[in-house]
């Protein structure tokens, strides 16, 4: 495992414009959650490891299993109940082997979860979120984004609707360009990249198939195997920035999904016992702090986004 | 291991308060930084496992040994040097088995580090931040303080600068009292709940005894045996609230004084590569979240202040 980073403490100018750009787009969220009535939480990092979970870090928790969190959805019920709209910003982790320019085994989510809210209502949500921040950019970063070759001009002129498809229509516009990929398929990276490269302005995937998503989705009432989901991605090839949905309410048919894609009996057991504490019906995204860091700086190796970025076999020191 | 809330999912008024009270801490805290020029960063939450460290919990980290962070100051040479004033709030974790009512294994903290700054000026720093926090929450949080009891006068009323006691004023206040304590022992729970006790505002104790804490301090230039080192106690008996110092600057005496209190030569590796990537003169602290707003609250069990506590074998859901 190498410890040292490449570039020794010293950052390049470019390193040192993109994590302030970084602080800015944190300030930025914030200041459109507080203005929104969002209340600011933070779920847990460590979590019971029940199942088996190898895309999760295994940590030893006095004496037992235990593993570090992937995103806080599954608390999401707990905390809307209690207080409302909520939001994090909060570190998560995966372990899975990924590629090491574009995919970090540590990095930071602006998560945030709203009771009673719409697939339509949530992708307004997250439409007014983006360009707010964005906004706020160019009128205070303008000094970074110079710096990194980035139009300040493009990012203030960032206004809602943003483009919307259905996977269906992703799908379709796949086969066209070429690509042999069926319905049901999970898109790869590859699949994103055509997509993003296709657009000049960000756009929404809604309606994933069953059991495509890390979490676990409301299926659509008009159309059967699809969910209540929505990404959001960047264009310029830059793909996806946000995954979000409507987590499924009815505990009994949290069950038969999980049983349907496969999870575990323990861990269906942990999703049981969170969904017996009560729910909320409510809807949540999660927006991944390097990535709209690494498209708002036009960043070609994810891990400039992030001060001692942590991918699969390097922890810089 | 308990992976049930005792309380269920619905929140008491006084849990929902405090959690509300934590976000309202926060803000105030980034507000402050904001007006003086600090820039956010985030600290890595996973460290080379170099050395054998059982306060640290180990993770499996593709397929060789990590740790979870305890704190970001080894890192905050690399930060201020590259963008000046820093803070961050983030979680840590400590695997050492405490008192649970008293004591989180996964806590959040607010970290700053200031280049070129004395002990002074650090107690300046933080008697600033503290005051303009508690001033905040005394107009924003009025709903939430009463719920709980807590006057908002005597926090509307808390102003600079707070008492300051040394190390040795506080061995002889204790010896005074009664307690069996040498000059160098360790402060335990008892003693600063004693000290708190004495104290109806916020108190300084400066300068303790080589060894004596987390991090590698300074040592005094007038005082043989101390250290640039600094704790903030909240009074009430609530006890310490933050840590602080000036890390020691020369690679040469890092290492002298970590032979001498028994750090082992692999974890004395990774600080003599971080001190290798380049030093910059700075001063730090930090203030534990939980521990602020349980004063703040006047919560008797810390787990009060945590949406989702960890605490020694306690994982709620």
């Amino acid at each position: 495992m190498e410890y040292m980073s490449p570039s020794s403490g010293l950052w390049s100018g470019r390193k040192r414009a993109a994590i302030r750009v970084r602080a800015k787009i944190m300030d930025s969220a914030r200041s459109w959650f507080k203005i929104h009535d969002y209340v600011e939480v933070q779920g847990p990092i460590i979590i019971p490891a029940l199942g088996d979970r190898p895309s999760s870090f295994k940590i030893r928790y006095f004496g037992e299993d235990a593993y570090l969190t992937q995103g806080s959805q599954p608390y999401a019920d707990t905390l809307t109940r209690n207080l409302g709209k909520v939001y994090m910003i909060a570190p998560v982790f995966r372990a899975e082997k990924m590629s090491t320019g574009r995919h970090l085994a540590e990095y930071w989510r602006i998560e945030a979860a709203v009771p009673s809210c719409s697939l339509e209502d949530l992708i307004q949500t997250e439409e007014q979120l983006v360009c707010h921040i964005s906004n706020c950019l160019s009128k205070d970063a303008k000094e970074e984004l110079n710096l990194l070759g980035r139009s300040v001009g493009d990012l203030s002129k960032i206004r809602p609707p943003f483009t919307r498809l259905t996977y269906d229509e992703v799908i379709e516009m796949l086969r066209d360009a070429g690509y042999d990929i069926q319905w049901g398929a999970t898109l790869q990276w590859e699949h994103e990249e055509y997509l993003s490269l296709q657009f000049s302005q960000l756009f929404f995937i809604s309606e994933f198939p069953v059991g495509l998503e890390t979490y676990f989705y409301e299926s659509h009432p008009d159309k059967a195997g699809s969910t209540l989901s929505v990404d959001l991605l960047a264009p310029e090839g830059y793909g996806e920035i946000s995954t979000g949905g409507i987590p499924i309410g009815k505990i009994g048919e949290l069950q038969r999904m999980m049983e349907e894609v496969g999870v575990s009996p323990a861990e269906q057991e942990w999703y049981a016992r969170l969904r017996k504490m009560g729910h909320t019906p409510s809807a949540g995204f999660a927006l991944g702090v390097e990535r709209i860091t690494q498209w708002i700086c036009g960043l070609e190796d994810i891990r400039e986004a992030s001060a001692f970025p942590r991918s699969i076999n390097e922890i810089y020191p």
